[in-house]
């Protein structure tokens, strides 16, 4: 049958952080498409809208007005998926009818006063306080909360309900399933190779090269080996780092730039405000401050949607959902593409 | 903080058959959705298009023309994701940087010759003939392939590219994420409890009815305890049945009518063509029709992404991909609304 191209030739892929694997065909980005075609996002966002409840000065759904705020801003949540009490469920009463109590709270940062702007057409300066805002969260509800999930839903498609640039902090009494899938595998690793699984895999990548997408001194960006999402990458710093909060100055200021690169190069990609869902992954907190979490290393996942083009998606649907993720393009392929994008925002190449 | 009750106080389920939970919070369905709406399904679909290429007479992609097929009809994916031979990839050289070989068929079945049918459209004589061509493709395909994956995905926003009423096979050498997954739950039920997992599950829900949808002699349709999706269902057979070749012709009589039923409240719900992805699982085939399968229930999933009305749906997105699935409404409420609904179709009631 000729030799293995992974290119050419359908194969799976294990994914070591979710025990997983994913189906990888990259000869199916043939087809053709006919299916539903997304809207691209509004390029007319008011810099400053009154009546969006995200805008400095406006009025929020439970009557409270924004202060005029500069920088970046966090308030509660106003249809909190978790509140700070509930009663609890009672006990169950059959092993196939399980409850357990969920506690916890839900904010929102804005990123930036102004409507009009996503992180990467913010300056770094500007990229820096929100990681600031995000190491000073995780502290925060990091002391008594076991997880606290930071995320951004960027753009429609992504189910984000408001243009304006903001992420969601949601901290919980329970680690939620990816947090303890992630935290078992990279248990695993550690105690049967005695480093860190993504400390060896950044080492790994940033020798092989061919999934790297941006790198510095501190941190790089790969499109993982087992990445299912068409442009998926993770971001991984070089140093053993458990936590957002144990991140040095000068290694905030390295995020700041490699982040920026990685998302103009996303925009640019299909010349549009890049659709994605990412957030960060790192240690638990609460009680486990107080417990041996070095199996653990701080990384960001990056999940977007689109495939070919500003409208067509790749659809996680009917065998994904049922069996396995399958893929139409081969990280390295993805990876190739993404290194090979400009560094300046195609909407800034003009000036 | 008063007494417990799931509509009004987050909580968390568990899956016994993924091994996960689900947090439930369904206060917060009372959130204003101000974001992206969902074009609902086109009402013009012509009943014969000779462009398209699922229709009787028509030309494929590879220049086949389909016969004028009457019934159902099955044919070779023309962009197979899975082919029978492909070389394999070399042997890993790093425990972070797993291949393996993956090999497989995809085809296509149409389930009727018209376009503008969809299940819940069709006669009870029609959906049984769809019901005998899964057991027999399932029984061809499964005398090799360990896993035979059928599934639908109906509706543009389920990544349907194709008007016309049909589903997908797909059959792998490899035993898919989810196979595996539920292989494990069922064999460790079954091995703790002497009885498989479905099958006492099942027998539950008969007796507590709170999430029971629709029922008959052999079937029941429950939202599932621990369902993600707003008006996810299980279709569960009451016998222990492995696999959907083992149906008896009544069975097979009484699934037909089962999913009628259910169809036609999915489509009465929001009065729209219900999108959705569905597919059978049950015990895995080629070689392990030789092993002891008998911890498997044969079952059926149905994941309907729309959540208020038919152009507002549940987006399974930050949160959900890097933490934890968050539902908006009780199993309850969604089971109690399901059955509420009439069994006649809302375009059939004027007639
Ligand atoms: O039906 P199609 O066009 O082959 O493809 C659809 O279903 C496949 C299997 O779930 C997915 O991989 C595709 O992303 C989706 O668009
Ligand atoms: O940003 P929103 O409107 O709160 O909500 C969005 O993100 C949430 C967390 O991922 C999801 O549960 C919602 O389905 C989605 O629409």
């Amino acid at each position: 049958a000729g030799r293995f191209r992974a290119s050419e030739h359908q194969h799976v892929r294990y994914n070591p952080l979710r025990d997983d694997w994913v189906l990888v065909s990259a000869h199916r980005v043939k087809r053709p498409w006919q299916g539903q075609l997304e809207k691209p996002p509004p390029e007319d966002v008011p810099r400053w809208d009154p009546k969006n409840p995200l805008c400095p000065g406006a009025t929020r759904a439970n009557g409270e007005v924004n202060p005029n705020y500069e920088g970046t801003f966090v308030f509660p949540n106003d249809f909190p998926a978790l509140q700070p009490d509930a009663p609890e469920p009672d006990d169950s009463d059959h092993p196939l009818f399980r409850a357990a109590p969920a506690r916890g709270v839900c904010k929102v940062m804005c990123f930036h006063p102004w409507s009009d702007l996503t992180l990467p057409l913010m300056s770094l300066p500007e990229i820096r306080a929100v990681i600031d805002a995000w190491a000073e969260l995780a502290t925060e509800l990091g002391a008594s909360y076991p997880w606290v999930q930071i995320f951004e839903n960027k753009g429609a498609m992504m189910g984000c309900s408001n243009p304006h640039p903001h992420c969601q902090v949601w901290a919980s009494s329970f680690l939620p399933n990816e947090a303890r899938l992630e935290d078992q595998t990279q248990r695993q690793h550690l105690s049967q190779h005695g480093v860190p699984m993504l400390l060896e895999y950044a080492e790994q990548e940033a020798c092989r090269k061919e999934r790297l997408v941006v790198e510095n001194a501190d941190w790089l960006v790969v499109v993982p080996y087992w990445a299912t999402w068409p442009y998926q990458t993770l971001l991984l710093p070089r140093r053993h780092v458990c936590r957002l909060q144990d991140l040095s100055d000068s290694e905030k200021d390295n995020l700041a730039s490699i982040m920026q690169r990685l998302l103009i190069k996303y925009d640019n990609l299909f010349e549009v405000s890049f659709p994605y869902s990412m957030g960060w992954h790192g240690a638990p907190t609460g009680p486990y401050l107080q417990e041996d979490c070095r199996h653990w290393q701080l990384h960001a996942h990056y999940y977007p949607p689109l495939l070919r083009s500003a409208t067509v998606r790749k659809f996680m649907v009917g065998y994904e959902m049922l069996a396995q993720a399958q893929r139409d393009l081969t990280p390295e392929q993805a990876a190739e593409r993404l290194r090979s994008l400009p560094e300046v925002h195609y909407k800034k190449r003009a000036e």
